[in-house]
């Protein structure tokens, strides 16, 4: 990406691999960058700690963290009793949507990220979904971030006043393998963020949901080890 | 209207004089309502007993009230520090957005509705919008909840898998003075509401923001006197 002047951007930071990524992209394209996280109920709250841990060591702006609770409404394995999936198969890319969706997850993310970037008037908001991978969440497709673009358009003061906002999703077509050598490239250290769904008390990786196997799957390919695993001796 | 199979519907209730008309529409049009308030850092908390108190009155099925705070973003009188401006024109329905704009908060608001309405498998949403009052707010506007409802369908396992999700804003073109023809054809008691942005301590409304005057201005044009004001012994 060019260099441009920089200006406000709003990402979305849970503390994961993607979008510990697309804070660097966006830092990388010049963006001065106010992270953004959320305390919702989720069980693997642990992202919380590694999005403030991830969020310092960039050097960002700003870091929000926005607190609500989700668990009022159920309906989801990441915020109820519900027992996240294991071990499952992940060739199907187009099987039914998995008890880990959160309804209206990201609609809910994207909507504090329009209230901050209004607050600070940034005109682009940063979120690391990923269509490839997506696992059948249908909140992270590029037709949805679209439409999401489109009514925060008409949403706000920007919009009314012919300031274009943005909704950036620049790992949307790119493979897990493809966003850690992204990643890599930009020197973001993989052993400060969190991808499990179900991490232990220490914040071990469980290893075997749906998002510890994406991940694995994806250094796998890159050649490299995942250094979280090497953080905690779980590199066979 | 006509009667429909009772089924579910998430409704958005600030306790106001719109949101509790709406309320009364969605049950006289035979949905089981689910009342949906928000305690977000707002100054005129009151709203919050006003929206319980009518929920209990209306009969609903369920009502949730959702925790956060936007005072963390500022940017808005009725969240900060910046004063609620009184008596001033109303009689210019074009001029700037006004400083009780909040940011994105109806974007806020339906995010958190979409989210329930997923759990509750409920299809219809309602809020209380209204364009000819509108004040000024670019989330009030008729093509942003259009362009919402486009958003949510691709948004959701609801629209993924083919069942329409519809937001309702059955008074966007209504006056103040029709919405309140239609709450009180209902039988709704517009004394238990509250719409100051600034009332007292006891829930007396200050009768010169916006909100007080567009709402003063509509009773007068129906011709009756408002109970709420009675209740205070406030009608001269």
């Amino acid at each position: 990406m060019s260099t441009r002047a920089s200006r406000p951007a709003v990402i979305l930071l849970s503390g994961g691999l993607d979008s510990t990524t697309v804070l660097a992209l966006a830092q990388e394209a010049g963006y001065d960058a106010y992270a953004m996280s959320f305390n919702y109920g989720q069980r693997h709250v642990l992202e919380l700690e590694r999005a403030r841990t991830v969020a310092q060591a960039a050097g960002v702006r700003g870091h929000t963290v926005v607190d609500f609770d989700l668990r009022a409404f159920g309906g989801s394995a990441l915020t109820s009793g519900i027992a996240v999936p294991k071990d499952r198969l992940l060739d199907k890319p187009e099987q039914d949507i998995p008890v880990t969706y959160v309804p209206a997850r990201n609609t809910i993310f994207l909507s504090f990220a329009l209230a901050w970037a209004e607050v600070l008037q940034a005109r682009d908001i940063f979120i690391g979904v990923n269509a490839l991978d997506y696992s059948g969440y249908p909140d992270c497709r590029p037709e949805y971030i679209r439409s999401y673009e489109l009514m925060a358009n008409l949403a706000t003061r920007a919009g009314v006043e012919g300031r274009h906002l943005a909704i950036h999703a620049p790992l949307i077509t790119l493979s897990k393998a493809e966003i850690i050598r992204e990643g890599l490239r930009l020197g973001v250290d993989y052993s400060l963020t969190s991808s499990c769904y179900d991490p232990g008390q220490d914040g071990r990786p469980c290893g075997h949901c749906d998002s510890c196997q994406l991940r694995a799957r994806g250094f796998e390919e890159v050649g490299v080890p995942d250094p979280l695993l090497q953080r905690y001796g779980m590199d066979s």
